[in-house]
């Protein structure tokens, strides 16, 4: 099969209207992706895309674009023969490898074509990502990942014998997530927009619904933190689960004594306490944090497996969030989630945005059957808005999310959905942007 | 003084051709800039750019693109009253920070942006930039300074004592780099893609012309290493500095192992042993050098303040290398130079490239005025390339920098080179390109 042309879209949500997605650092976002859909001479199309808030979606939009010859005209088997290759060849061209290397934009796009790719062998081989990647050999997986930089963490004969004592019990895990699926937090109950009433019919929403576990974004101001915080532990009681994310906003000194007072609401983990960047600094706080309830946990922002590795290093967290097109795609966060599982920190991945809860349900359902082998302390991230504009969007029971049984990556948005929402030429954007400067 | 109009340039040079700048992990650059111009209504223009080394520079010239808006129509004085909110304006749009934050494409996009600014107020304050740095009261310059992040390791009372300590001998350093200029090293001798005698021949070119220190490229194959160790020591002797550059190419245990074997030749320092994201890593190989002649440089390829503050948090370097355009500009190179005052590890900027060397001798010139107080141990970077296409560049005497004395940050090019670099359209481009599909 051989990709014969290759399209790029910046598709816009004008999300920023109802304060959806609203946190102490990131007030008014649209969500956005940007878009690579690679057309084949077989008949299928494999979609991938990156999450981005708004503005400059379309300088990944013309990262992709730089990318387009490095796969165009190429087949797919080419790539799908040795993953790891593929990987270390489009994340290897000297000059693109400049203006990263591995992270910001031309990793965001990396992250989008990779995906893109993993898509279509998925829907070649008629199976979920998921399921692909379960029923490889650990010899298989270990093909697909790039290894440079690791080997001083973790060596490929480690990461081996972590997939092969996990092997032989596969199916039975397969069967529970087949007939349970896996677990969940909602994160859309709290988002800082949101009025106190709101908060609390949410809660009462989500609770009818079976959720056990909620998060709450903080950081802006501590008075108003303390009070959300209560409103929620009033809704969902102490034996529900709370979460609290700053989304960044403390130097590290302010997040110590910030956190020591929302510490009494007993949340299970502190997100995104300060930079991304600040391997020490989250050491600092997940080290005072020793002996309470709450542990450090980080990773949307988190740029490759380089970063995550210092991480695990420095004990730094004790959640480990992925997120499936920050870094390079389906093969980097293979090698995260064996780091993750040789320090014993459980993955529970970012997800909302646009598609991010389509795609790392494959990453957390196959992380659960062949890479840590365990639910305890796992929990996947839920949001509910923008599944509508999905061909498969995910399917939520009891607060689990349900095995995807269609073929692929789960990604593609809705033909009607890319028409209306591609910026600026759709026609919701031809319409909000009439008589601004843009039009 | 209103910015009137903004011109962005995608400028290519085809340095591959002669395998100038050949290192271990980039085989064929061709020295590139994404290039701004600020046009105003006074008669002044300021000039800002970022280095890349090829594909790539037109998704940088992208995000200069998508910044334009920020800086269109408004007045000078409203960024230069203070520098540090403008900072924060320019890496606070959190739309546009998400792709970052403060790293890749976005930033390097920033850096010429934000140095275009400083250039243009130099020019209007008729100074070259290090003269109005060094003329900045020790208050002044802390308003420059986005501390976010730094606040556990570096505070604003701490930077200001700094400052104040070297306040009152300003006149007398100022004189002496008057007179005598900043001491460089030379970078021209040894990229990978040399011949032994071409190397013997500049190493003798270099020595007749007064330079005392001699960096060679590594890391490709060890026995070429070795061999090429040799001829250059045979040629410089071993009262003369000899540094080696390895560009990223090993993981820990393969820097630990290839950089024992090359101590007997006692490089002075070896930079980029491995992963720029690292900190822990280059800590380790740091840590294994004590006692030797050798320590850990690195800092061309950190991204940030707040990954410059782990290194010295984690005593990972013993020398920082700055790049003028990598990080977000000189108001972030303020906050490095300042942690590393702290720390009481040399400053040695990273340089070449296209302009490198006309913006860090500012840099370089300004620390040792007023922040480091000291030349021992610093050696600035110089390579002999590309100069000829800017209009006011580096001269070169006894292997020092001589102070720039007009006003700006030297980064101007040429409008006849700007006209025939410029790619794809640019005359030279047109011609090469003939034929391929790019034309």
């Amino acid at each position: 099969m051989k990709i014969t042309a290759i399209n790029v879209l910046d598709i816009r949500f004008p999300t920023s209207l109802h304060l959806d997605g609203s946190d102490a650092m990131n007030p008014d976002p649209d969500y956005s992706a940007a878009y690579v859909v690679l057309q084949t001479d077989g008949g299928l199309e494999g979609h991938g895309l990156t999450f981005t808030i708004g503005r400059g979606n379309d300088i990944v939009c013309k990262a992709l674009e730089v990318l387009r010859p490095m796969l165009l005209g190429q087949n797919l088997s080419r790539f799908t023969e040795n993953m790891g290759a593929f990987y270390r060849y489009i994340t290897g061209d000297s000059q693109l490898r400049w203006i990263g290397p591995e992270k910001g934009v031309i990793h965001l796009a990396t992250a989008a074509v990779i995906n893109a790719v993993w898509d279509l062998w998925a829907k070649q081989r008629g199976q979920p990502l998921w399921k692909l990647l379960v029923d490889m050999t650990p010899e298989e997986l270990l093909r697909c990942i790039d290894f440079r930089y690791l080997s001083d963490v973790l060596h490929p004969q480690e990461a081996l014998e972590i997939l092969r004592k996990w092997e032989p019990s596969k199916p039975q895990r397969e069967a529970e997530m087949r007939a349970r699926g896996y677990p969940a937090y909602t994160t859309s109950v709290g988002w800082l927009g949101y009025s106190n009433q709101k908060i609390r019919s949410l809660c009462r929403q989500a609770l009818s619904e079976g959720w056990t576990a909620f998060k709450l974004k903080v950081g802006r101001n501590l008075q108003d933190d303390l009070r959300r915080c209560q409103i929620v532990r009033e809704e969902i009681g102490w034996s529900n689960i709370l979460m609290v994310d700053a989304n960044q906003v403390w130097d590290v000194p302010q997040a110590l004594e910030w956190v020591r007072q929302l510490l009494p609401f007993q949340p299970l983990w502190i997100e995104e306490p300060t930079s991304p960047d600040d391997v020490l600094g989250h050491a600092a706080i997940n080290q005072a944090l020793q002996g309470s309830a709450t542990q450090v946990a980080t990773g949307e922002h988190v740029h490759n497996r380089v970063m995550f590795k210092q991480l695990f290093q420095a004990q730094a967290i004790g959640f480990c969030q992925i997120d499936a097109a920050r870094v390079g795609g389906v093969n980097e966060n293979l090698a995260i989630m064996l780091m993750a599982a040789k320090f014993g920190v459980p993955v529970c991945p970012h997800a909302g945005g646009v598609g991010l809860c389509e795609y790392v349900q494959h990453l957390s359902i196959f992380d659960y059957i062949a890479v840590s082998g365990s639910l305890e302390r796992h929990y996947l991230e839920y949001v509910d808005h923008l599944h509508e504009h999905f061909v498969t969007p995910v399917v939520i029971h009891n607060a689990h999310y349900q095995a995807p049984q269609n073929p692929g990556y789960s990604i593609e948005i809705r033909p009607q959905s890319r028409a209306v929402y591609s910026y600026p030429g759709g026609t919701y954007w031809r319409d909000a942007l009439k008589g601004s400067s843009l039009t």
